[in-house]
């Protein structure tokens, strides 16, 4: 359990500003409630020994029906993370990253299952089964990412591997039935470009009792989007309102980094999504 | 660090079979590795005070964009948790959760959102944009399951959320814009009824380096199945193997207890998944 001044507690005031939430914090809540995005690594490579331990943490959380319908691409080839950061639309922190793990829907797996054993897998074109792939290893990599940040990495998930899912298949050599969900780069944290703790939406717009209730909505928006401008402020940033940042971000297709035709790129790799 | 004969070393071998991998166990990469999914549960309420950390801990994930895209709703009340245990297909664990949590993908905050500042929303309407609130879901969720069971609680995902999706909507007072992507049944676990920890693939069949190997699968799999039956044996229960399992529970639609109509519901609930 942890006291006032301690960093988690420090964490939750960051999270939630002055009138942060009480709770009783052990380490494990802690260092969860400290987490921050890290896009700038020290010199210092990430051993295939604490990858492991991350992947075996992966594989230990849940998924449906166990079918473990997720893989990941370890990726350190100086020339690929090139190509890769190009493709998530020229991100330095992809090109330089010490280790960069491509987190992968793989029904694939379960199609070769199928032809193995000689039956039908029909399922697999359906929009459940890609859900189960992408719950599956969105858990797996959050899970991975709790144990790389317990060994003091530092990491960042990257949605940019959805602005071109075929050509990163074909970097990565997936087979059909395989799609990049996200990517992760990881690393030593630069502690000289440490961020700070992220602000976010006040508990109660996202934690509902019984029934979603939006009605003080309004109000808990106008707080949230002052205490992202005082955080912008201290990190020497400027910026517009969070209300009109997201706005701005869901407007239409142009806003979606090519990713409005994610469905046309699932087609071509094997997901009919029916 | 821990010792051989930890119950986080055991927690690998249990994983993997005898010839664990090696790693350096921390406190925090034990608990991920000795997770089970828990469905019997102590006459032993959860506390709001813990709901709510476990929920600031759901909301220090990362968020695409920090969109935020994701909601919580908390179920006590027995009579809403009779429906959505029947709902699941019959789940008896649902109805007798000391807390079941909703994990819904939100996109209707973002929706009036630009509502209120009378700006459109049209990325509303792509796949992309359900991806983000699935991820962004699933990261919070796993969190909040990794501080939960740091407090000595147990939890099992519940899937069968997605079987009626907009049932469950209209007993949540979902928004348009809303769905459940799975339920979280949580409580002290019953210690008469404690269950083991399950293996998994081997880790080389979902960890690649540098590009997707399939190359020794046939085997792997045939290492898990035995693994599996060994398990099932200790569980005293009886099952087919993995393998076939597996092919079984993908082999078509109606594999998918109704969930192979996930888009017409989807798309009756504000989905336009384009």
């Amino acid at each position: 359990m942890t006291s006032f001044q301690s960093p988690a507690a420090q964490a939750l005031r960051a999270r939630y500003g002055s009138d942060a939430l009480p709770g009783p914090l052990n380490d494990i809540s802690a260092q969860l409630l400290e987490h921050r995005s890290v896009r700038a690594y020290a010199d210092k490579p990430v051993s295939d020994e604490i990858l492991r331990v991350a992947v075996a943490a992966a594989q230990s959380a849940s998924t449906s029906s166990n079918l473990q319908a997720w893989s990941v691409v370890a990726v350190r080839d100086r020339a690929t993370l090139a190509k890769l950061g190009e493709l998530a639309g020229g991100q330095q922190h992809v090109v330089d990253a010490p280790l960069f793990l491509a987190w992968i829907v793989d029904l694939s797996r379960l199609r070769r299952l199928g032809d193995a054993l000689n039956t039908p897998a029909l399922a697999m074109d359906y929009l459940e089964m890609h859900t189960v792939g992408v719950v599956d290893a969105a858990l797996a990599a959050q899970n991975a990412a709790v144990a790389l940040e317990s060994y003091g990495l530092g990491l960042v998930y990257i949605g940019g591997m959805r602005n071109h899912p075929e050509a990163v298949a074909e970097l990565l050599g997936l087979p059909k039935g395989c799609t990049v969900l996200f990517g992760m780069c990881v690393g030593y944290p630069d502690l000289s470009e440490q961020t700070g703790i992220k602000p976010r939406l006040p508990q109660e717009s996202v934690l509902h009792f019984e029934r979603y209730d939006a009605s003080g909505e309004a109000e808990q928006i106008k707080d949230y989007d002052a205490r992202m401008d005082a955080f912008n402020e201290s990190q020497h940033r400027k910026s517009r309102s969070w209300s009109q940042l997201a706005a701005w971000r869901v407007r239409g297709p142009e806003s979606l980094s090519g990713r409005d035709r994610l469905r046309e790129a699932l087609a071509n790799l094997g997901f009919e999504l029916r």
